[in-house]
């Protein structure tokens, strides 16, 4: 018995690192006129910078640009140029103007889920580029509820639940993240059906989720959600 | 009759534009270093680049300071050091870290009503940033939602009615802003309760409001909030 089935956004629905992870790329290129070093480090530093600041700035594409200059002026000093600064700005401001494309098979999946079970979108990020993305993907009416929250822990899970009236053991959320979108719904009693993405920002690969717990599945590409959801629901009392 | 009563929350349950006041001033004199330009170009040049960037970047201080950082290169040029890009981010970095203080006899007006009415707070700008301020200014339990918008238009208060059950014509908002708190809400048929702030950010000064609108009140400061909350009680139908 399933009575909720949450989705998470990025890189679930639709394609989001891989453009993070190609700002980071042309971040590289940048600082690498300056400085002498293996991009590891360049990468190491920036995502050091990003992590310090995520209790400061949240997740997204500005939080990420903002680490950037900081990260670079860290890197170069003062040589580190205003025409660089401005270009790492441009690369925030490409970030927040992507197109949203739809991972394939995504539409038909929800669609699908969607005849089925209650569904809600629970992504994480900043509001005002979230919101874009949900307006873009042209999914959104097919949700209960939408929920952009600033962190995916076990307190906003809950409170999630608590507005739908539902208990956790009846609700799967279904996501790339397995620190995000699988860790916290298992620790409050809940599913978990986990659909990697290719790529996967470092911050995100450390969880705690055992790949055999008895209420988590994983899936290869969104044609399998449907089934896996009903399997959850066919398991669950 | 009103059934519903919503609070805006920076500059009209806690100090806000004072913190953003100073931050352009600090501005200002970094550029100021730089370039032999009167304030007032050098504030309109960033007021420019921060309308211009509201569709990409949303509100708050992540976006002031990535506008800072492209308005002080525009103004510079190439001259612009590094150092100083550093010194703009910190800048945008204490606006985020500012504590939160109430506005005087603020928590004792939010109590009065609050015993009264059913309660929400609406506030704008970065989730993150909010929820932080939410959280310390130890109102959030007075509330029977809380909502963070991108945006404050007619659309997202229909929306937070309709979540709430509840008719324009029995809802009053309360807030600094003319264009933010009351215009949009006067249109969807509520009421309107204004408490000018002593700074306002040059963006939120234009609206089309009629300050002797029937629907709308004004007041000078907190202690006359649940006045005018039962004033408005009184006069809806």
């Amino acid at each position: 018995m399933i009575e909720l089935v949450g989705f998470d956004g990025d890189d679930t629905l639709w394609h989001s690192e891989g453009y993070y992870q190609h700002a980071g790329a042309e971040f590289e290129r940048i600082v690498g006129a300056y400085v002498d070093v293996a991009d590891a480090t360049v990468r190491s530093r920036l995502l050091a910078a990003e992590r310090r600041n995520l209790a400061l700035f949240g997740y997204g594409a500005k939080s990420m640009a903002l680490s950037m200059v900081e990260a670079a002026i860290e890197l170069c000093g003062d040589r580190f140029s205003a025409r660089d600064v401005h270009r790492i700005i441009e690369l925030g401001k490409r970030l927040l103007e992507h197109p949203v494309e739809l991972l394939p098979g995504i539409r038909q999946a929800v669609e699908t889920i969607a005849a089925r079970h209650r569904i809600v979108l629970i992504t994480k990020g900043d509001l005002f580029h979230q919101e874009r993305k949900v307006e873009s993907s042209g999914l959104a009416d097919l949700f209960h509820r939408i929920e952009i929250v600033s962190e995916k822990d076990p307190r906003r899970y809950a409170r999630v639940l608590d507005e739908c009236a539902v208990p956790a053991s009846r609700f799967v959320m279904i996501g790339n993240s397995l620190r995000s979108d699988i860790e916290p719904v298992i620790e409050l009693g809940g599913w978990g059906i986990h659909m990697p993405y290719h790529v996967t920002w470092a911050h995100e690969l450390e969880h705690g989720v055992d790949g055999a717990h008895p209420r988590m599945l994983s899936v290869a590409a969104a044609d399998a959600l449907p089934q896996a959801v009903a399997q959850c629901a066919h398991r669950a009392v």
